[in-house]
């Protein structure tokens, strides 16, 4: 039997942003500003990261907002996953992540400084004290920490 | 505000695949036998794919599929996208789908013939026929045809 229509969900909105660990596994996080509208953002951490505009590719978009965040050109290494969630309101958003390295001899320093205020390594035993304090954007930013480590140690 | 784990959807089920065109934009489609508790999907024609296995990354799942329904080793060149779908009974499916091409001088012929009855390339037209006929597995396999169709020619 085709499945039709009715089972295919439209996702309202499309994120894509990359895990970029260092030797140590220490992960690349952005402290954002918050910009008008989205004020309830300002001051978490988060990965660099951002919306997939129309007719882009998710994969340029995280390339993109890598580099708009960090100011790090980078390499998408692996896919590291897409992640549902869903808005107050009911809407989905569909997050797509990849492992990525930056490429060499570059400096970090955020490119869009009105939107970011700080890019740093955070080591892990950081990373879950700010999680507790609730200074970390969004539970998925751990399980894209959790996944990352996970793969980065398979492979 | 941090954002909590009530805001994250647990996907049930995740896939992956590949769509193939060969230089006329024709997609490689698999006819599918149909195996015990899933004679639904007999006959119905979709592209390279299969289920995700626990620990598995989407990408290697679909070289997996691709190889095992084709007898073909690809090579992912894009990500095409991650396409969410839902059962009946409410439970989610998130379907990861790339652009893949064939590495040179193989003999398209499935490896895992029991579980695939045919496959071949399909141009558009008779694409769209077999779709009006319900011969092709579900809606989104047009959706994944369309968007293929439309980063080809983007980039």
């Amino acid at each position: 039997m085709q499945h039709g229509e009715k089972t295919h969900v439209e996702v309202h909105l499309k994120a894509a942003g990359v895990v970029i660990l260092n030797a140590a596994g220490d992960i690349l996080l952005v402290r954002e500003l918050g910009t008008a509208g989205q004020m309830d953002k300002a001051g978490l951490w988060h990965i660099p990261s951002g919306t997939v505009e129309v007719g882009e590719n998710p994969e340029d978009t995280a390339v993109r907002e890598a580099y708009e965040e960090t100011g790090l050109r980078v390499t998408l290494t692996r896919f590291l996953g897409a992640y549902l969630g869903r808005f107050p309101d009911g809407a989905f958003v569909l997050r797509h992540v990849w492992l990525a390295e930056p490429q060499p001899g570059q400096t970090l320093r955020p490119t869009f400084a009105h939107e970011v205020a700080e890019a740093r390594h955070v080591a892990r035993a950081e990373f879950d004290a700010l999680y507790a304090a609730g200074q970390i954007r969004m539970y998925q930013t751990k399980l894209f920490y959790d996944d990352a480590l996970r793969e980065v140690a398979r492979t």
